[in-house]
């Protein structure tokens, strides 16, 4: 009997990879234009870590997480998300020292939630996201928004919507929670226990409640933005104007949320607006959190940041129909014929690859007819033959595959012919 | 009071995960010139994959496993290594009847495995590797030998020994297996417990022990290179004779055990001779494992491949004093003087790395003086200053950091310019 692949997460095998690894280069590429530096922290983090950073009252930290004890009975949990670690290490390694300030990081890898499997959702997923923290200049809430745009527009996506919010300071905040309490009290019976729960604890978040979204409570809710203070408000619009600075486009929603008490300012997410993209459209979320730092156990630090799904924007390419320009071709490949021209191809397969070109050739004893069509499926815009005769006379020939033209070379100077040809 | 990373596990900053990328862009690069492709395969399997995969006589299997049940009380385990994922999913997606055959694939990712953390060994650590699958020639285990070669040779590394070893087929292997039998039975009361047990079921694995290992009879064991068939012995011959042909040099060392039953034919290790790089010198460990995708519920396919930590290979390079060609440079750092200019420098900023620059400003309301100061310490290459004054006459003056040339220029123009005078 064979074993199967854990429930809920997938192989990705070649002629899939291609498309992730340009991904990936595109977001380091746009990183290193945008001056944001890799960090990798750890898969599995201490369980205590998320409890407070993501916060013990969401589906995540309730529902969702992986969490075990290790040999030494440690509380651990792969991680679910990547900015508490992220704010974890920058704590840890006292980066709020560093001389150059704001830090500015961006983190690319695996996260798991256990949730209920289906079309691109997996129990363990790509997230690619940054973080920077220690600035709060409404400058760097706009930077952030703009790399993540630029990642999806670079890569050719055009249907994109990007919403922003703004939930404001603490003071904000406070009197926008009183007024939500006044708003569902009365009539909190009528919601789901959840939300009934969230009512005292965290009631921003009944806005955010999928079962209740249609009771009419919602649409009256009180907005966030009525509720801003100048500084607020002023902060909010300075982030608006650099946008519109910036040509991106962007719609302001009230109901954009982010749960959590030290999530403050700026909120925002991008949506995929291609058809039949399915019912989550959501590509990307981020948004400030300059109580987050503090909260677990470090300085006070303002800090803003993003996280996208490399699954999602896969299938946000698949939506729009983009084709990435991946169609890498072999170099050459080595037809060999008799035992003494194929042992001989495994020397000068080597000479090639150490001078940069990918080269083939074949590992089951095939006729060159074989040969040639394996050749033909890698793409090759060489083949090399070598049979037992040229070797003895020290020649080989080479085809070059888009033109037809076939050249004789001396053997012992094939690799340098080869260059030359190949240029 | 903050939360400390996991014991055994380590940040990777920037500062030192520029060494990762480099390492990991060259191993892709030399992957693309020896045609493997990458194959991601989830950071946990079912545990019986191991069990089977590595075998449940192994330390890893029996003392370092991460081991824990999901919330659909599936029995999960972070994976300890590669291989066995690998050959799970080439059976799982049914590879072995790709067109393109032999399969041949790496990854390159973490591994977990509960060790006493020690320098230079952490229970989370990142191994890259190779699985060429469905060939028996033996100039693919002279290539997957001469890939692992490759990389570190073009990294740097210059003391290097490769060491290799047969197993044989599973005639000579039988026939070791009696005679290692017969020499250790009657003194086995004077080894370890573990070499006790291993007597019956793996007694090849006893030449491994590193509690025993200077225990008289280790010296005088059977040889594996003694019981090895016509047929071994001529597989040997060949992958001796390519690696000459490659001019790889390399030592034969019939000490070199695999302890698996499936594994056979050649074993490999590269190893370290760098002065002061410790007592694990072992940078690199490989082998042929015909009999493992059987085990795993598939057909039988020949296999062989590597696995090497990047950590050690980090050491290795230290160790040497080896250094990677790093130092990136900012293309421009913008200074500005004035609230509006500041403003105007967010959209510059955007352009430059729109056109695919390198770019940073100042996020902290800096003066003057200690936005120059850290273009230095980003090593600019180019700094950009715009006052208020400036903004007003549309210009913008740019001084190169190398020549310390400058220039003043057209505000609105600005980036085109600067593409002609960067090149």
């Amino acid at each position: 009997m064979s074993i199967r692949i854990p429930r809920g997460t997938q192989d990705i095998l070649p002629g899939q990879v291609e498309k992730w690894q340009y991904i990936e280069m595109k977001a380091r590429e746009l990183c290193r234009r945008f001056q944001y530096q890799e960090i990798r922290t750890p898969i599995f983090e201490h369980t205590e870590l998320f409890l407070r950073g993501v916060g013990d009252t969401t589906d995540i930290v309730q529902k969702e997480m992986y969490t075990f004890e290790d040999r030494g009975k440690r509380s651990l949990t792969l991680r679910p998300e990547g900015t508490a670690p992220v704010v974890r290490s920058f704590i840890e390694n006292k980066m709020y020292g560093n001389a150059s300030q704001p830090v500015k990081l961006y983190y690319m890898g695996p996260m798991f939630r256990y949730e209920r499997p289906q079309a691109g959702r997996y129990r363990q997923f790509v997230q690619f996201g940054v973080e920077a923290m220690g600035s709060a200049d409404p400058a760097i809430d706009a930077e952030v928004i703009s790399l993540a745009v630029s990642l999806y527009k670079e890569l050719g996506l055009k249907k994109l919507k990007v919403v922003i919010n703004s939930l404001g300071d603490k003071e904000s905040r406070s009197a926008h929670r009183d007024a939500l309490i006044n708003h569902f009290q009365p009539r909190i019976g009528e919601f789901c226990s959840d939300c009934q729960n969230r009512l005292e604890k965290n009631p921003m978040r009944i806005l955010d409640c999928k079962q209740d979204r249609d009771h009419e409570l919602m649409k009256t809710a009180p907005s966030i933005l009525d509720y801003l203070n100048d500084e607020s408000r002023a902060y909010f619009e300075k982030v608006q104007a650099y946008l519109t600075g910036l040509n991106i486009e962007f719609e302001v929603d009230s109901n954009l949320v982010r749960g959590l008490d030290y999530y403050n300012h700026t909120a925002f997410e991008i949506m995929s607006g291609a058809e039949g993209f399915g019912a989550i459209t959501t590509l990307c979320g981020g948004g400030r959190y300059n109580g987050l730092a503090e909260e677990l156990g470090g300085p006070e630090t303002p800090g803003i940041g993003f996280a996208l799904s490399i699954e999602r924007l896969i299938s946000a390419l698949d939506a729009e129909g983009v084709t990435l320009p991946l169609n890498e071709k072999l170099d050459c490949y080595l037809v060999s014929l008799g035992d003494d021209a194929k042992d001989y191809t495994v020397k000068l397969l080597y000479k090639l690859r150490n001078e940069g070109y990918s080269a083939e050739r074949d590992y089951l004893d095939r006729k060159v007819k074989a040969q040639f069509k394996a050749a033909d499926r890698l793409n090759a815009k060489f083949v090399a033959v070598l049979g037992d005769e040229e070797l003895k006379e020290n020649k080989i020939s080479l085809k070059n595959m888009e033109s037809g033209e076939q050249v004789e070379l001396e053997l012992a100077s094939f690799v340098e012919k080869f260059k030359e040809i190949y240029q």
